[in-house]
């Protein structure tokens, strides 16, 4: 197919216009690289189109996205000292998240995914931001600590026209059911398996 | 295996430093989205490494990545004023090449191709950048417009210090040979097969 041209024109009622902008739920899976990096790309890609990008990682270590969260931020501080593109919301969770007053601890990991996850219901209620970026979010529901029923209740009955973007290996199946873009990153070669280290620029 | 840790430990004379620091050749193929979008994440994480970045683009459209060209060239541009990251150049193959005088057609997508090739030779054989992306660079080789073998000894033997990802569909065999890195995206739904048409800030 060209690209950009359906395969179908569904009869679901909607003008074409109305499907185009259509909000996105989003899924990058998969065992390879490239999940995060393209979730970041196309905060990127949002932020030039004037989007209120906010992004919310839900891992313990912040070293490996350290360079997409600096570049982020500068781009945000451009939107707010010039008005260009998008403002950017970078959020981890770590010891507490930012927003949050108390500060959590190395054995709360779950209580604090739970809490991230409160507040993204709350901005989605609110509909705070244009993309939501929730980076290795499949492994708190993996793991039990956020209930998966809630989370699709929540995005499919998000009101108005937000984009979510999801990352993480092993993306609950009912997720993918209910997204509207699934792409799975399969490593195919990896230079660690020949004994290469992570390397600045390229792994953080 | 821990994040950053290798499976093995090669016998090749060289330091963990010498192998940490190894130029890579990444390459995103595969029939799903996300692969120029997750070399153009990866240049921005390169751009707040201070790298020099350069981008060659393949294709006679310019419509897709111009999201992603907007905001490398604004970081660029941020370089340039206050030294922050590093330096940006984007040149893609349409109406000629942007450092050509000559102005080619429609017609002749071939020569431009392979120009393209040889400007990106000589940067490589001068060390001139620290990552180049060679965005849809798998089609002028599947084409026969660049011969795949040329293309492998003049990155097999790049000089210095230089990152190069190639993307696109069906990338030659020979040429993930000799990648050290290869992903390959899969698309497992996506919304033009349920009538969505492509969408401002997610395909472009």
């Amino acid at each position: 197919m060209a690209e950009g041209e359906p395969d179908v024109v569904p009869d679901d009622g909607l003008t074409t216009r109305q499907r185009r902008h259509r909000p996105l739920l989003m899924i990058n899976t998969g065992e390879g690289k490239g999940k995060s990096t393209a979730a970041f790309g196309t905060a990127m890609r949002g932020w030039n189109q004037g989007w209120s990008i906010a992004v919310f990682q839900f891992v313990k270590s912040a070293k490996w996205r350290v360079g997409e969260q600096a570049v982020l931020e500068t781009l945000g501080q451009l939107h707010n000292e010039t008005g260009q593109g998008g403002d950017v919301e970078w959020h981890r969770m770590g010891a507490g998240w930012s927003w949050s007053r108390k500060k959590g601890t190395e054995d709360d990991h779950a209580a604090q995914a739970s809490e991230g996850w409160q507040e993204i219901k709350r901005r989605l209620a609110a509909e705070a931001h244009d993309l939501y970026v929730l980076d290795e979010f499949t492994y708190p529901i993996t793991w039990g600590w956020i209930e998966v029923d809630e989370v699709i209740s929540a995005l499919t009955n998000r009101p108005g026209h937000q984009h979510v973007i999801i990352t993480g290996r092993g993306a609950h199946p009912a997720l993918l059911d209910v997204a509207d873009l699934v792409t799975e990153m399969t490593m195919i070669k990896h230079p660690f398996q020949s004994g290469q280290k992570g390397q600045r620029g390229i792994e953080w």
